[in-house]
């Protein structure tokens, strides 16, 4: 397959980042002649430098920012070519990674450059894996992808969930299809003990966020004998941990009846159902309210939705998280903790610390930090691109 | 004991800060007149706003930068003076909140500012608790901490290791004394099933780490059946927790006699002797041996005593840490992994991220963080004082 790709030429004096590791050119760092302009996106290339050096195999897309993205290096100890031993190759690295840390075959199987494949996102829920196309580069990759998860994990079900907006700026179609096999009657996670239904050809639906499988762990464990607020509980992931951990009683809030009505089957179908309780609101409405109420809780989850969806957003994005922060601290009964998460990758780290730190002490509040996180090991991070460590967590106990 | 305690003023327009919730008040920003400036180190005083409005309470040392740290803020729900009730809740809620994440009494019990008491660190041997006072607030607080945790923990014995460089500062002697109890014959510490020896009193060791006990928990989980090279070993925290948990082989490297001798009865007592090796060597020198005698293995652990102690020490030490993770990379085998970590608190997060994937660039491997952590939840942190968060270490996995 890459026997004889075309090669894409770096300018002078711009392979520098990449020949020390970085897998990415943009498209102001190419020389891009007509040649190269008639490439159609995705199209295989090999990737050199100004005098003519190979770098290695890259995916093209003229028409993005991040131009080529490499996928084999040369030099590297890995198959010379992008076919089927490479994908496996990648596949199988990707599957022992997780099998060190899960126990049961529930977690993202694929993150992107993390695992080697840029512009592949895969979520495995046991037979069934949804499979997203992101690139010009992936969608042209999908067919030996495909193959290859036929080949090496001989699913139930391949889902293509190709609808996230990369998609748009890549010039691609946005779409969710079966593309392999037969849907099991019921696709299913199991986490922390608690069997969730996932529903992957649903549009409605934002599927599984395995990237807080460790956070819910780790707030799951302060619950036992405690009551918990969960503001925007989505499916239930973290309540129903908590719940199954040995807390006293949850509360889970979201606005969308889709996810409360999925939370609340979870909860009947895990036995749960007699210790939670459910409210269709908005988080900040809700906050106010149980504020009102005089309610206090040991444990309160505050995991919104990105603040933040672009840069000009940014500063309004900071006050909502402090804001945030400080009506989930006042909820908080004295010894309590609170979980708070942003999943928006324009807030930084510090930031996000900073403004917590203000909200609770807006609270009247006094705390500390037992563990700040990000997404867990089924999602790495290339350790040149840490912009994609998008999700900040902090645990806080209160005084 | 705070009934008629001296008031402290701020200077106008320094107040913010404090009210915002940050613990810290610096010399330059209160009014010191004569009565202040005679006030003796350590002595516990009433901060108030330029225009008189109280604080709280915090302790004092006009000869140090940070001359006033609070100890208890203004309706805060909290007991209302310095005394047993106030430091048996901290302890109380230091104690709480570890038995959430330790199944044994091994632990940091007390983070200083993180447990709200600032200038004390304690370290947890089961019936052994090893106390430092860093700050003269600190040393004047100690003898009604003492009494506290006899009263809370009825401890064995009570040492006072005050010999850290930060006591000089203060303008405080430096001593390792017994001050209560009498020492168990052997003071022990239990990690990942592995027993070691303590020695509170010995001034030539640095006693134990508990900040790496899960990172030292995560490595292990990756050691079953492989080689494990554990380059500055110091007791083989590291090392045995690898082979307690299945490793193949491990071998131990460190440049100190007594760090190598801790190491190696360590291993002797647990049975694991006859799979570990030790070798006394600086780190480099022995990585490049390793290197040239072509030897390989799954996981390698570099976790160096700080490169930077100070700030003119810090592009030194980013060299440093580029060459350290060059170096072991070129160790890891094909799909192993590499731990490596800096104590440093002058070297930040991202640098230190930025020059671990250059190194392992240099050594011409690819790969990706799998996970990004620092100290435990036994180390909360001042969520206003993030400075304190100076440990930070990285798990990659390798091509």
């Amino acid at each position: 397959m890459t026997d004889a790709v075309p090669t894409l030429t770096l300018q002078a004096g711009h392979d520098r980042r990449i020949s020390g590791g970085h897998p990415w050119a943009y498209s102001n760092e190419l020389r891009l002649d007509a040649a190269a302009k008639a490439l159609p996106p995705g199209t295989l290339v090999r990737l050199a430098r100004a005098d003519g050096k190979s770098l290695g195999i890259a995916s093209f897309n003229r028409n993005t920012l991040i131009a080529a993205r490499l996928l084999l290096r040369d030099g590297a100890a890995q198959p010379a070519a992008i076919d089927g031993a490479f994908m496996e190759a990648r596949i199988r690295a990707a599957l022992r990674l997780r099998e060190y840390f899960f126990a049961g075959p529930y977690y993202r199987l694929v993150h992107a450059e993390g695992d080697g494949l840029p512009g592949f996102i895969i979520d495995r829920f046991a037979e069934t894996l949804v499979v997203q196309a992101n690139t010009a580069g992936a969608e042209a990759l999908t067919p030996l992808l495909l193959d290859t998860l036929d080949r090496v994990l001989a699913p139930q079900a391949l889902v293509l969930r190709n609808d996230s907006a990369y998609r748009e700026l890549e010039g691609l179609p946005r779409a969710i299809t079966l593309a392999r096999g037969s849907l099991p009657a019921r696709v299913e996670v199991v986490e922390h003990g608690v069997t969730h239904g996932v529903e992957p050809l649903d549009g409605q639906k934002t599927g599984w966020f395995f990237d807080l499988h460790g956070a819910r762990g780790l707030v799951a464990g302060l619950a036992p004998g405690g009551r918990v607020l969960d503001l925007c509980c989505n499916g239930g992931a973290f309540g129903l941990a908590a719940l199954k951990a040995g807390a006293e009683s949850a509360v889970l809030v979201d606005r969308a009846q889709q996810a409360l009505g999925a939370a609340e089957a979870s909860a009947a179908a895990n036995g749960l159902a007699d210790r939670a309780r459910f409210i269709r609101a908005d988080l900040f409405e809700e906050a106010e309210r149980q504020r009102d109420a005089g309610n206090r809780y040991e444990v309160v989850v505050a995991d919104p939705p990105s603040f933040a969806k672009s840069r000009k957003d940014v500063p309004q994005a900071l006050r909502a998280y402090r804001k945030l922060a400080r009506d989930a601290a006042v909820l908080v009964a004295p010894g309590g903790f609170l979980f708070i998460a942003s999943c928006s990758h324009n807030i930084e780290h510090d930031a996000f610390v900073t403004e917590v730190a203000r909200g609770i002490a807006n609270a009247g509040r006094e705390s500390r930090i037992i563990a700040d996180g990000g997404a867990g090991p089924d999602h790495p991070v290339h350790p040149q691109l840490p912009e994609t460590g998008y999700l900040k967590w902090l645990v806080l106990a209160l005084d």
